[in-house]
């Protein structure tokens, strides 16, 4: 089965490991993405196997199976494991708690630099949507150059609409690496815009999505932690000490883990380098989705036909009469949709959540108020 | 607990027996509603009893506990007999298969009429909603006079709207009865309008909602139905002259009734009696509302505030963001609504409707599709 849906384009890359950081939740997917089934273990695409075996499968072509470190919640190591039998154990970190993205990242960083000093690593998000493989394996390829000549790459996605739910990247002059023809030094970071200043960025033509891809010699990414966060820097670079020692890991683990900052590696290393110069962008030219919400969850599976009704869920039992949007199921039940437009619907055995396409992003908001009203027996 | 809900205007009136036919599923309700759990056995008003219990408690005051008969499926006979206790064996009536109304209410009036000649009748739906019960109590007595005097004698509800859900009676001049001062001559009955008819209606100020209310003396019921269907009555004579023999009752029962002519009492007695000017309406004041459809529902659980989102089920967990309409919660799941207007989510534990107000009257189309496609276990 795997080895069907490899695209092997070439030899994995020298030196090459990649970081898959599964650890969000996915709030705005609730309440099909929960705390003990976080979007990542969700086949999302009707492709029959989740979106973190997805991501596995189109990552080994590029490092080999012995090459992609998993960094997890322990609540989550089971699911992982299951889903990627070809894991290795010294490829699994798994997280006492979450500490957001530099931590995670970082350390897994740290500790292949500790193990093989001058590692190459790429990491990538775990619930992310992918098509079109070869495009995007030699993206991955290009940003490797590019971070051999000692830049931090990310890869950025050539957008095709004016889109408010992503962050986007502003580029600028090209850059001259050998073995990456089309990086292009990266300006500047944009949070997620709103519509008018989407469609300024799309008519500008110098923008591209920003998909949370970073490509970098693991040495390269430590520094840069260090140069904004030297408290975090020092944390990271002592548990990769420790962590191959079964008798100092989990001591190591439990003193300093919990008091690592939390802080998304956007703000200790993508911005900062951006704005010193050393970091790349390689454009990507594949289709990719974060599938943020369930508006974005509609369209991917509904083939862009706005006027279809999306099922997701192996037995749905759905009777639909002049409606459009998505349903997921997870219940057994007959669900019957009678003149509803955009509309979203989530069947879960303890949860029900109905909406519209215009209000997903505010999915999350709801989960907050379930948390302060204590309702977290669904959460 | 029913002694306190009793509004006893006067001693019951003189002869006079209620007959509550409850039959309808009320399709329209579904997924609330089911075979196995029919309309009137649901509280639709936070009364926290019946549909059932509620009429049974309005038409105490008027016919006294001994004098109200039930007619309904052998299925409900459990149901209906927990919901009242006080209802005698002779005066429940079982249907072994759905004859519609005539042969329900014919049944009823040919067995009374032969315990009691002279008996007056009045048939009141067991899942209808009445508020302000004196104005309810004080028409039926109205009506029972103009009964006495002879004519099929119905109630017709005061229009506060142009609505299209109901029926509407046409009345002329004024009649003159002793004990019945606002008796009019029915002039014809009409289906249900559409908008501008219903307007028009409304504008000309000489129509009523028909609430299938009938009163009417036993013999004078049979002899309407007789003109028309003279079949069809002498199979309820002869079902009467054996219904009180234990011996005969069973064998008459599987002979005669599957065989009856299945037709609405409009069609036998209603229409043909106006025809004829042999009908007689008494206006009512009182509010009303047959509950046909979650429209309907909607607006009798929100107070009539458009903005508002009506919440029915013991134990509903809901959860609103600028949703308006009607949940109806039977189970104990989580129920998010967010920015959906109007809508209407009944959750059962089997199935879960989806819908807006707008389009509350095509549930009825889904439940005829469900028929057809098998999912027969839903409904």
């Amino acid at each position: 089965m795997t080895q069907k849906r490899r695209i092997t384009q070439g030899p994995p890359i020298e030196r090459f490991y990649s970081v898959i950081p599964a650890g969000g939740i996915g709030s705005r997917l609730w309440p099909l993405s929960r705390a003990d089934a976080p979007k990542f273990l969700h086949d999302l695409t009707g492709s029959g196997q989740t979106l973190l075996r997805d991501t596995w499968d189109r990552l080994v072509p590029l490092s080999g199976e012995q090459r992609i470190m998993v960094v997890t919640g322990r609540a989550h190591r089971a699911a992982v494991e299951s889903q990627l039998p070809s894991l290795t154990d010294p490829n699994v970190v798994l997280e006492s708690e979450p500490r957001d993205s530099t931590a995670a990242i970082g350390l897994a960083a740290a500790i292949l630099e500790h193990r093989e000093p001058g590692v190459i690593i790429g990491s990538f998000a775990a619930d992310h949507v992918i098509n079109n493989l070869p495009l995007f394996q030699s993206a991955v390829r290009e940003a490797a150059a590019a971070a051999r000549a000692g830049y931090i790459t990310t890869i950025g996605i050539q957008p095709t609409e004016p889109a408010v739910g992503f962050g986007y990247i502003h580029y600028g002059e090209r850059l001259e690496i050998a073995g990456a023809p089309s990086a292009l030094a990266v300006d500047s970071f944009k949070e997620k815009p709103d519509l008018a200043t989407a469609e300024g960025y799309l008519a500008n033509g110098s923008y591209l999505w920003n998909a949370s891809m970073f490509i970098s010699r693991a040495d390269k990414l430590l520094e840069e932690i260090g140069r904004n966060k030297p408290k975090l820097l020092s944390g990271l670079l002592e548990l990769a000490e420790a962590w191959d020692d079964p008798a100092k890991r989990g001591p190591a683990v439990d003193r300093i883990w919990p008091a690592l900052e939390k802080i998304a590696i956007d703000y200790t290393v993508a911005e900062p380098a951006a704005a010193a110069g050393r970091l790349a962008v390689i454009p990507g030219y594949f289709d990719w989705d974060d599938v943020g919400d369930f508006a974005s969850l509609a369209k991917l599976n509904s083939g862009g036909r706005k006027s279809d009704l999306a099922i997701l869920g192996e037995n749905a039992r759905v009777l639909s009469d002049s409606s459009s949007g998505i349903v997921v199921s997870q219940s057994n039940r007959v669900i019957s949709l009678i003149g509803v437009k955009d509309i979203v619907v989530v069947d879960t055995p303890d949860a029900l959540l109905v909406t519209t396409s215009e209000n997903a992003q505010r999915v999350k908001a709801v989960v907050d108020a379930l948390k302060i009203t204590g309702s977290t027996d669904v959460l």
